[in-house]
């Protein structure tokens, strides 16, 4: 569980990434997982100015902050990890997947700060930048068959590393399910339904699926919510009275 | 741990998803998660086909079929799950949150056919469209204190679904650390270190942080390589001689 101090001890730096809706994205999905200091790292920041421009920009965008260095953007960070497509090149860091980085950057984020790296959507982080970085962390990517290396866009990539890092939280664990139907409705329902199958003459053909036993055991599988229940009552009552007229 | 034949039992189906690079962004996260099978609802169909001439398409999208509407679309699906933004309109299902819906997810595919649902960008599933499902699932999202409700993009979205599908394989874990420096070396780092300390007059003016149980004890904090290790002993050593001389 990561606190609203916690939180704020995550950065996330762009290192030359230059599509304004990528940009965006990454604001996005910070600003709904809870995160707010993000840092630009740019050659020049055109990506960046049209980013703040767009329609969805959230305060994210107009609080963040452009470096002229990777060494200038990660300054007070105590911890930096680099994120990375396997297979991109050569590993000379550690290597985690992104389940077992956020282990480690929970436990460092309660009392240090963090910055986590995304490169650009071409190429990644440069060599250089990753010579920043502490560690490396990747997104476990389905063995392809083809050629092509699996990979999402830095809006999504942003935002999985994002999930991951606050989904033990659950915070809106709201399981508005139905209060289900009490015993009592539920045999109402099977009393109704067994008159029905007999009505209709089914039980006479179909003994055993009739026999009282297997119809409450059909009834139970339903698993009614308490509306629904007295919904079935109306419906089979209604339904008996028209067989009978 | 899905297998191959689980996985291909995962039906994404888009909703009137109207943006091409949003289409194009979920098929890059199937195609990068495993899954293949994508499904298209749309009353007209211009999203879908910018999508597939779009550079990036993937052979998901080359074999992806529309369907006239959402009954056909789920129509061999066992258990049909719709994705919302919590707060978009009164449920009348039962709400989970995504890492609970995984785990009911994965028990359902472990026999039958399931459909995840996603809406269009702008007002997610209708209500006619979830009243095909059998409950809801959400990605919690942090509270915010702005008024407008917090939401990434259907690009994104899919893509945090997805993780949290396959998040338990972590087929990649491959921690390529380097082997940790033995005692022998770190002892030789050691030695060097005081004796450096020593020749610099630092031991004089700071005996307690020269002392050699502290020295000891910041060389082991340094978690050393074995191959830093012995670049560093090559670094003192060049450093004494240079002192000495």
């Amino acid at each position: 569980m990561l606190s609203e101090e916690q939180r704020a001890r995550i950065t996330v730096v762009l290192v030359r990434a230059r599509n304004p809706n990528n940009i965006g994205a990454v604001a996005r999905a910070m600003h709904g997982f809870g995160f707010a200091d993000l840092r630009i790292v740019n050659d020049y920041s055109v990506g960046f100015e049209k980013a703040k421009s767009a329609v969805d920009a959230s305060d994210i965008l107009a609080t963040a902050r452009e470096f002229p260095t990777v060494a200038d953007a990660v300054a007070d960070c105590s911890l930096v990890v680099g994120t990375t497509a396997v297979g991109e090149r050569k590993q000379e860091h550690s290597l985690y997947t992104l389940a077992q980085a956020a282990t480690l950057l929970r436990s460092t984020v309660a009392h240090a700060r963090v910055a986590l790296l995304f490169g650009s959507e071409k190429t990644g982080l440069s060599n250089d930048a990753m010579s920043h970085c502490h560690w490396l962390m990747t997104i476990p990517m389905h063995p392809s068959p083809g050629l092509r290396h699996a990979s999402m866009n830095l809006g999504q990539a942003a935002a999985v590393c994002l999930y991951e890092l606050v989904r033990h939280e659950d915070p809106v664990a709201t399981t508005e399910s139905q209060p289900a139907a009490q015993a009592e409705d539920l045999e109402r329902v099977t009393h109704l339904l067994a008159e029905m199958l007999t009505s209709i003459g089914y039980a006479r053909r179909r003994p055993a699926a009739a026999d009282p036993g297997a119809v409450r055991r059909m009834v139970r599988r339903l698993n009614l919510s308490q509306s629904d229940a007295r919904r079935w009552i109306g419906i089979l009552r209604q339904l008996l009275w028209k067989i009978s007229e």
